[in-house]
């Protein structure tokens, strides 16, 4: 597959982010809707005809990992970060210069778990991916070894924001903290063991 | 709300089952497709025209639990089992005798972290559930005080299972512990603690 340039993905990005916002947005209304049997039917059937006529021409397995010619990982299946999954909320992280990573998001009824709350799930999956954002900041492959989350209270559903910060290598390993916080503070910590592969050892 | 009756219950999963199956279908299409521009386009104003009718008349905010008159609770919107939640896959767990949970699920292109292999949150998501589950086979609420994940290799995305168990109480804190398995064994280890909300010690 040859990589793609700044123009390129800008050109894929106009076509595939309103389909996949559009599906997220129908994830929340299939959880939500009260509709008319007769409507829901109608519905499940638009929906089957629309996945025909995506799945003409697809890709065979997953989206993997695309490449750019300015050497940027292009993740859009990716089921945190990914764009043009709608599983994903999806998390856009951003780094700042001494390498923390941050996100902002919003999570809303697919991402439940006790009434109103997150999914304590949804909370390390999402710890999962930052920290291991935090601890491949020198774009050195890294394999998280182990993650440790604590929950100190449920987080509500709406708006939040995460943080992940590498604190230290120790031969072959690299240490991560990162949290969830809403409004009033750190509702879940969480602390990872990231590995170095064998093959980048010497 | 009122509790349903298990034909109540019968009835809605008749109508919103199919729903949410042609939803988890679109979202493995949304990442994959190479279909034409234009297709895309209709498809995702079709999308926008569905996900209008079905919020013509929605519940407000999240899905939360539902009860039957039978006791059960019905959780349609959880982010890891709920029927009716596109983004579950869903995992349908079940509890033997013993109290050991298990689930067999399959997880497709939506749940890709590394190229061809599932999401290390993924996993740590799944097991998050689980361990819960079986903290909770008394039927005693529990909250979820700290779960650790240990990744042994990665995971391909496909059939999977995934199985955990109650190991002993010790005063306010339950220990469980569980696993991730594919056909050659397993892959992701988690154990987490417990904890008896205070309203209950005594």
């Amino acid at each position: 597959m040859e990589d793609w340039s700044s123009e390129e993905l800008a050109r894929l990005r106009g076509i595939y982010e309103p389909l996949a916002e559009s599906v997220r947005d129908l994830v929340d209304a299939t959880i939500r809707t009260e509709a008319d049997p007769q409507i829901v039917a109608e519905v499940t059937r638009d929906i089957g005809s629309a996945v025909a006529r995506l799945r003409s021409r697809q890709i065979e397995g997953s989206f993997g990992v695309r490449h750019t010619t300015a050497g940027e990982s292009v993740g859009w299946g990716n089921a945190v970060i990914g764009m043009r999954n709608a599983l994903a909320p999806p998390v856009v992280t951003r780094r700042d210069e001494s390498g923390t990573v941050r996100a902002d998001f919003t999570l809303g009824a697919a991402y439940e778990g006790p009434p109103g709350h997150v999914h304590g799930g949804v909370s390390a999956m999402i710890l999962d991916h930052l920290l291991g954002e935090a601890a491949t900041a020198d774009r050195t492959p890294r394999f998280t070894g182990s993650i440790t989350v604590r929950y100190l209270r449920a987080t509500r559903l709406g708006p939040l924001r995460a943080e992940a910060v590498h604190t230290r290598t120790e031969g072959v390993k690299t240490f991560c903290t990162g949290h969830i916080a809403d409004d009033d503070g750190v509702t879940v910590e969480a602390e990872g063991v990231f590995i170095t592969p064998r093959w980048l050892r010497d």
